[in-house]
């Protein structure tokens, strides 16, 4: 880290010595599964950085902003409309964490079986680790799972400024209901909270900023659909996870700039992996920071990864809000429409996403796909059977891998994953009846 | 079992071998459970010809009244009205259950970590021992938590009659709003289902038919505030659980009749366990035929239970629906209020619940409560967290008990309760000062 922040960190009231201990293992863990890998983008220095101020100076750049009146909101959920928040003058951080914390703490208040990200979520709150929880004005949380949605009424005893938001269960006409009522909702409690009326120029520039966002990964996304795959699935899920804590404009131009370097090296052919290599899509639950785990298993077991069917990818970012609208009203609807696409395994049914993870697989010409169960994440390991079964039916290879934030199954799934990428070269080989 | 009906069950499609087998167990455990307490009221041999005939006469009734056009609409929730379903003369069953059955064959289709009653119902049909499961003309899922929410799309695929109800997350206008919908769409759908037209009359007839039952059943609650109490917890729990399945004119006669034997006990001081004895609330997820493994344990360890938290109990019965109204659409708004008011964990907040068992512990008398969770069952076992800090806060002793169906953990959790009112004796005595 560039500076000394202990005093910023102490005037968030964070526990130094258990913050320490976590830079600590997260700059080891940077270390070992991101600089590691050979081939990586120049551009990649820009997150390299980044990672290394993530409670830094980005810290630093939120704390300043706030004394010039920028409010700063935490959400759980990719269902927190971004571009209200940011209309209003106000940043949007991720507040979703991946790594253990504080565990013996948090299973006081919650009970064992409850999912790591949502256990992580109140280690970090409970064990004063994170800054970015501990610098938000406000907190959104949402009714998607019942284990978030439950455990926001215990996060409501442990934070002062907890706003909870409901979401509905189906894509009816009701249900629309609902969420636009709760995006109206939400609106006015940003206003009350910054003190900025949004009108439709002030959210006209809210959608255009964080479209500009999504765009610069979309981008991203269909240079990865290159053989050989000109970035690393680890890399591109990082650039994933940033998109929740950066700045959005900087975040969109360095995203810009790598993608600039990574059209040459596919007009030259150039590649991290050689042309050929097995290629995966992960499916499933969101993958937040320090989360590497199962993406680091699969890289270093012959196979690269091309597409993250996840909130923390394609699923969170893949559609963008029409803002050609010119009343409040419209634009608000428009982002209504945007969000209630979002093909989340809480809803039911929810053959949206089944859909798109066929339609991902063949856009990026996934050899097979592994999908991420957090283990007591209910939606989506119920969804994971159904979703297993199709793909195999169309004839696309499929994993199933329910896990954890421990490290203790990585030899378990490594053996696991090493099976499935042979499965797939062997039956690459029958095609092509090379053998 | 009086008759052989072995022709019906074929008729219906059940496994016979797997289904004698059930039968022989579902016997062996009422006989040990059950006929093996003393001093029963004698009304309670009613129940008891009810049990033994639960699959035989009373699925002979049903299946009768289908070849006069009565429709059969199978349930697995209190959110589903039965005033609608009985307004149109159709029969509403509950199908939930409460053992494990063909396992091997649910985990092929849920996750193993989906809780014991979703995965008890999966194992009813896919091992095809349930006769109320065969022989109903719809099958109504509702949207409450995220494991049968999600599992009723896995149902969806092995049943043709599945009919989903949405239902909210929070006790909104938008949520109401949501729930009104709902019920006005499922009275349509009854209507075509059995080709009924549902008017205000109809309507007020289904409403009393249920209201009665549901009177009959708080009567039979107030008796249970004696002490000596004048039934034992198991009877109760299993008047509250035939209360899904019978007649329901004929269950409201058989309760009151039960209800004047039991007035006459406490007229006189008699009771099924000596005046004192410790005294049990049970609060927490429903408990459906044959799981009786937690009352059993609960009531051969020295306490005796006084009232159910539950579903299959006061949640499911306490309020009435008001009958006042002259209008279709003033009665289905009764009907939405009554439903609303129901206070089951999925809601987020759900402080009512909370409220409901701090009153009930009051009026029963209570010494104790015991919160049963279903293992992976989110809402209630996060909810179990602070309703026990609440109890305990306010000097009531809570135990937690979170268990599925299986009989391995019985000594563990029958050593844990017997602590339990081993501490309420003991808090007596020191209180009394009678050591």
């Amino acid at each position: 880290m560039s500076n000394d922040y202990t005093q910023m960190w102490k005037e968030l009231g964070l526990d130094l010595t258990a913050h320490d201990a976590l830079l600590q293992v997260l700059g080891k863990g940077y270390q070992d599964i991101f600089l590691s890998q050979s081939d990586r983008p120049t551009g990649m220095d820009y997150f390299n950085f980044v990672m290394s101020e993530v409670h830094g100076l980005r810290i630093k750049e939120l704390v300043d902003g706030k004394k010039e009146g920028h409010k700063i909101v935490g959400s759980y959920c990719v269902f927190v409309p971004e571009e209200i928040v940011r209309a209003a003058d106000a940043t949007l951080v991720g507040l979703c964490a991946g790594a253990d914390f504080a565990t013996e703490e948090v299973e006081k208040v919650l009970p064992r079986n409850t999912c790591a990200l949502i256990k992580s979520a109140f280690g970090f709150k409970l064990g004063k680790v994170c800054p970015y929880l501990e610098s938000t004005d406000m907190i959104v949380g949402e009714n998607t799972c019942d284990g978030k949605k439950k455990s926001y009424e215990v996060l409501d005893t442990l934070v002062p400024n907890l706003y909870v938001m409901d979401l509905p269960q189906m894509k009816s006409t009701e249900g629309r209901a609902v969420l636009r009522a709760e995006y109206d909702k939400f609106k006015k409690a940003i206003e009350d909270l910054t003190g900025v009326t949004i009108d439709a120029p002030r959210l006209k520039k809210g959608i255009e900023i964080v479209n500009n966002k999504r765009k610069a990964v979309h981008r991203l996304s269909e240079l990865r659909k290159a053989d050989p795959v000109p970035i690393s699935g680890l890399d591109a899920l990082l650039i994933n996870q940033v998109f929740f804590y950066d700045d959005p404009t900087r975040f969109t131009d360095s995203v810009n700039k790598i993608c600039d370097e990574l059209e040459v090296r596919v007009r030259e052919g150039k590649g991290v992996r050689p042309k050929g290599s097995p290629r995966m899509l992960l499916s499933g639950c969101p993958m937040a920071v320090p989360n590497w785990k199962l993406p680091w298993v699969i890289e270093t077991s012959g196979a690269v990864i091309v597409g993250e069917e996840s909130c923390v990818g394609e699923r969170g970012t893949r559609n963008l809000t029409d803002d050609s609208a010119a009343t409040m009203d419209e634009l608000m609807e428009a982002i209504v429409d945007r969000y209630f696409k979002i093909d989340c395994a809480v809803f039911t049914p929810n053959a949206d996403r089944l859909e798109h993870v066929k339609e991902m697989s063949a856009a990026y010409k996934a050899d097979g796909v592994i999908h991420y169960g957090l283990q007591f994440c209910q939606p989506y390991q119920i969804e994971s059977l159904p979703v297993e079964k199709a793909l195999e039916n169309s004839g696309v290879p499929t994993l199933r891998v329910d896990t954890d934030y421990s490290m203790e199954d990585v030899e378990q799934i490594k053996t696991r994953v090493e099976a499935f990428v042979e499965r797939i070269k062997m039956s690459a080989c029958s095609a092509c009846r090379c053998s």
